[in-house]
């Protein structure tokens, strides 16, 4: 038999074309109520001169703020006159999730970001993936994936670095984190995840940026002004702007933390509300009381203490109160240990 | 290891045996109110002397009804007597979407008609493509799928051509699908989608016809009695029937259309109730407005306008009148380009 | 105690002031997702000179479209000093069906129009019908409340008369449900329904015209039109506006039917799918066949017949072709048996 | 017909006794799989000597857990000898709605805080505050309501004060809610609701004293220090317990502020993401700026701004970054301008 | 303004007539999927001679099946000739509920068993409700409500006693439960819940007689047998039909039961998995250990232990074993301490 | 690219420790609500001396609460001195079902005995089949999966017989089958299912042995004596433990049955309530009626009478009364054909 799980994707933008192009990449999908429709993904492509192209993305999940709204503000503010190379945009690449603010595809239940290298023809979260790894990663030179905490955790605002096989890959990836210039910088491995937007575009030799901009699901004030002035620093490292004066790096230190291990997660072992003795940022010990579960249902029980199992800082903790066992409580960063060449 | 993803599905019917038989395809299923159980999906198998085998389906989508009547008749009416050859008929294919009445399967939510070749230890959907694949498209001759427009869509009814690779199956298809004598004929791809019934019926070498029985989730009075016709003269035309002179063709005409790809389609932009400018049939331009979608929510802001991308006729439009960005709200069908040989 | 069931709603507009106002009335609702917002169903009033006040509502159910595209297109579109009196109008009254494209609310499950008159303390579909009764009905001379057959229904155009106790409302109802000039006019009691719009506009006093625009749940292209056309006729009806020449009324006829009662609906007696036999607008008869029901998981079975109940024409039949127990297949209208005074 | 709404409800403790009794109020509820079960609410009664009955309840919304926190540490921690009265505490009033982390009851889907008088025969929610206003405040003298922002909203911790009738009974709440010393103390009417425990307390002549800790759906480190203290100082105030001198008021400061009506409050009026232009406690001015909507489904559109309706300071903001129109973006308060007697 | 809370309902049957009819009650009901459509709740009217008007119901619950199946039987085979008075037979009361297998109405969510009086234009199962307490009752003597445990209990087939008032009507109740022959008789108030359509009817006056036959959702042959005995039993008792020699009765003895209060429930006090020591029918004394909840998600935590709070028989047990805090374990009955005058 | 699909579950226990550990299998799952979280898997290892690995599980769906009640029990009560070798008991393999008290899982709606060999980068229930397959089952000798009927079946308590290619396999498991000492012993091969836990077992070389313990999803007392019993039998037969004297095998017989293929199955044709004929354990004939389904909806239909296919015992039945067409209604064991070496 003649057939190959291809895609039926097709866009509204040229993406060899100079000048700047709001459109859309279509994803033909046929649910009860839409048999011949398509999921509209928004997806801008800047150009002009010569230079790397630069694929930027916002709503890998879709309770994710910072991104998509830094990036819309990109592609209407940008004038093409002002880069040399190419910008790929999706400010809300998981559209669906986006539309209906929850971190998850309300369509087929994934989540994205571990669907990769997906499926051209699998369901619609997979041929989102497919369409990053088979069509979009192959044409760039440069990945920066807007994340941030989402509903569900509460995370100081980092840049992060998704940790590379080869030296000069790493370092490469830890140049442009760095000069993202967020106030934290963290290698974060998901216990060695492969399914993620950054770990494949790293397998396809992208120079890679990730971030985490603080959480709960809202809309930082902070996380995105931080946001705002981390992608113009890193599109100038990348050569594709001019440095601006006035967003000049500032935080002037290179130290790098990471999650390190399974021991990095405070996980909660019984059902009922989370209280944490301490605010993101403190720093801890091993072995020292982290929180403890209040069994809602039945106040005569005495609460359930957690401890850290690592010295470092607390880098994320959980937003809702309400929590069940094995949900992560609290996440700790401590000094990377690995080579930075 | 030995192991095979080999099916557990078993029939009550002998399709080696000559008259007409009523059983069921069981395919076992273990959900939680049904351990044991299977899901049964209706299948009649009527034999009778020498002759081509021809399946017909019906209820690929559990919202597209002419299919199912017309062929339940079929089963009832049919004297084997008045055959020579075989017909294998599943007038409700995808059963649990037929007794829900919705597109998709309410047991995997997976859209039947993309899960071709299938899968026998998958999911309930792709058990069913996998056994028409696996079992059913290799001892046919001929297939015939008989949809409609569902739910989402109401299209001037039509007799179908599934594009193949040969000229001469091609041809082949043509000519079957011509004999069914529908109001209009039609080169539908679906923008090249691999995944459908009939894709794969002919990657199998099948002689192949599908339907698009008008629409709207209800039962046409005229799709209907279009549908029973062209079910008789197709069955004719492959020598399976005497040709019945009360049913002889009599559009005549074999203008074949084809939907033009992507600028076939006017898809929302906008989320709102959509005003269609033309009712199908319409013979229209590209760049001519042709509808536009309502606010409802917001009545001091203006509409905004769709066009057309391709001359031709309006072949179908959305039958709810609330749209989102990306649902297909009209569908432009034009004079067919290819080689007919 | 002292206490009242009272009602926390508030308006942008000013019911006194003249000109055009596009504003909202605010509902206060505290789901999960939104402790301490509202509501926002769009509102309009547009006022002039001295003349009666028109309360007009369209999305009283949330999927029938002509309704509110035309209220949309009145609201824009309307030069306050082209009128004389005063509009008040609600096109997406209620706004969360209409938003989700269904006939019940997704607030509270509830049909609005099962809800009159309404509690200001009570779920949210409730509190709208308890605005329109305690709040806009008393500030009125007449109300239009625009429907069409919505997802279930496809029904002839037509303007509905409510029926009324005393002769003199009942004539003025009639003559005001004939300016709207119709292709059909038909008096429609629900068998008595009494948890109406129409029915608590009527005990309300006010001159009162209802409508079923075709239906099916997509927008009519015929019965956009001739809901533009019967809103400006029934203001200039009622003397708000001048008559348009080239609106004049063109129906001519006076001919009025209604729902006989019960006999008038032919119902569903098993679970499957119906064929009917006739188109609407046939004329037909007691005890003469009207469709059969086809058992769809069972091809072997013979289908139940149906019989019309009632002389009459077909005036509506049931869009999906999936059909259970007690649904709705066909409605029948007779000539009004009433006094027309 | 002699018939009574009456409550089947059930205790498994006993009011008269003293000393320490933890138990349940038990509500007998027939869903489908629990034919004869109850719902089981926490009730906790210790008493002791002479003094006031005071009722305190946490969990009246399920997302909001400093009070559910704060009121099971007292049960487990009173000492019955430590206070001269009697307290009724329910620590998880709405405890299907605690169990499920939501703000609304997952049984009835309604909003508890919605429910009052309540109705002994009614629904769970219904029946929950029947039990309150016919059982609970008739034996009290004082009632204390623990609640915080909950998912959607994050406000600045304050002590709540209830407008009452009489200024006898205004200025008594005052003064306790003055001891509960928060950072701030805000009179809050929700717009005149009735329906809330609050209110209905007053109404049957209670001192009341309520409390919006924080929110965001999470455990508030500051939010939770500053409750606990405040349930110990208003139970002092009351002359319950004996005033600790490590918990002596400290804010001195006496300003009390009120949310002025629906000009307080800064409502979405488009559907997309909002992002805040100032942190809670910024102070503000009518018709400045105060965020502005960015649409997440068309980066090129520009967002649409939001302005304050009122001077004061930003007293709380939506934790969502998702916004549909009418969603509660942000909330003013302004000094109180009634009158404290 | 005129306005009755009145009721659409009607009837495809004459209560006047005689002879064998099987028609329905139909209540209008508009929801999204049928907007003119009517529940059809199966009924049938067997009348014959002089005799007293004897209502039989099944299917109050949707998942009790031995009333359903005898009444549905009742109905087929009874020969009209054969009875003297009026039968009024709806062996599927809650029709909705019966095609969902569910105890309670998918439609509204309600119990309808706890909606009793019902309203006349409340949502589905009020209307039912009000049919039977505005419509039914007052033209019939006596009352045969057939219940089962349902999915959640497991209860020894019993026929029960609602209490009344007077003793005459007491004695009256019992002597025509007796006349039923079950295993057991049970006086089964409820915790004196007024809301059933036994507390109902027995407020109107009628000769009641209940039933809990088996359960666990299942059909029982054992309580199958006893319950197509009882309904002729009691039919003879009320001199309806003649005493079927073949089925006198058999148990003898008049030993009388009852669930003595909150007493008789073991209700459980966590979440896990319920363990019973003991089967139906084990003697059993206030104090005795009754089983014990394992903690599934903690298999290192010791089992909580339940205990009998009351002496007699385990009269029923919980079906499912995962039980959350408040689920009914078992339930305990006893000698009946009220007067049998 | 360099990219394995490889797994980032960790656990809390050492596979090569001795002594008793509980802790759990964890693996990282990232929904809405806990991005960093992880499913807990209750798991624990008793390890002494020298001597087989055993693998016990239970859980496996979850409603099923032997096997999780008796592990869970083992887990607690046994002494790692009393064994010879290592246990790795998971009694709650599909913890997020087992929580639910459903067969499928609630998180990704499969059925996890349906998705062996399981995907370590698939969703959550193919996660744990891969652990199984890939991790436990390398390091195992021999195991044990406890089953139960679940809440769809009622089932004769039995030890399973998973069929073996190899004779001496296949000998292996039936005498350590035998060894359980089940009221009766059955072999199961699902129709050939391949994706179970035993059928991989199996295929891993495993000794295997199942079991199907009553069902109706209850907790069976009978049942659950058995399967404590039968577990310490196994445990004395593979070496492990030391034979208990009290618990000596006791049935005797070596009789063993098999489900004979599709014939030993009676699946509902119709939509109604299924009346069983006889209870489980009769013995029965093919073509003998086996029960019969009435049609609630319309109680002047004759029920649809059904047949066995086989003749042998009633070894199975299905426990909701409710059915729809395909639902195993009964099962039949008849004594098994094959060799038994």
């Amino acid at each position: 038999m003649w057939m190959a799980r291809r895609s039926t994707a097709f866009l509204t933008v040229d993406f060899a074309a100079t000048g700047k192009q709001v459109g859309a990449l279509n994803i033909p999908h046929s649910p009860h109520d839409d048999a011949w429709g398509t999921t509209r993904i928004p997806l801008a492509v800047i150009a002009n001169g010569k230079g790397p192209t630069v694929i930027l993305t916002g709503g890998n999940h879709g309770d994710e703020y910072e991104g998509p709204i830094a990036l819309g503000e990109l592609i209407r503010e940008l004038d093409p006159g002002a880069i040399q190379g190419r910008l790929i945009i999706l400010p809300a690449l998981n559209i669906p999730a986006v539309m209906a603010g929850t971190r998850t595809s309300p369509v087929d239940g994934l989540n994205l970001n571990r669907t990769y290298p997906g499926d051209p023809a699998g369901s619609l979260s997979q041929q989102i993936s497919a369409f990053m790894c088979d069509v979009a990663y192959p044409m760039a030179d440069a990945f920066v994936d807007l994340h941030s905490g989402g509903s569900s955790l509460d995370i100081l605002p980092s840049a992060i670095v998704e940790p590379a096989e080869s030296a000069e890959h790493h370092r490469r990836n830890v140049e442009a984190v760095l000069a993202f210039d967020a106030p934290l910088t963290v290698v974060v491995s998901n216990l060695g995840e492969t399914r993620t937007s950054t770990a494949s575009a790293v397998r396809a030799g992208l120079t890679t940026v990730g971030t985490e901009m603080a959480g709960g699901g809202t809309v930082g004030i902070d996380a995105l002004r931080i946001c705002r002035r981390g992608v113009r620093n890193v599109l100038s490292h990348l050569g594709v702007m001019e440095p601006d004066g006035a967003q000049a790096p500032s935080h002037g230190e290179r130290t790098i933390l990471e999650i390190p291990g399974e021991k990095g997660y405070v996980f909660a072992t019984g059902d009922g509300a989370f209280e944490p003795y301490h605010p993101n940022g403190t720093r801890v010990s091993a072995g020292q009381p982290a929180g403890r579960i209040h069994f809602l249902d039945d106040p005569a029980r005495a609460p359930a203490e957690l401890t850290y199992g690592q010295d470092g800082i607390v880098y994320g903790r959980r937003q809702p109160g309400r929590v069940r066992p094995g949900n992560c409580c609290l996440v700790v960063a401590a000094p990377f240990r690995g080579d930075l060449a």
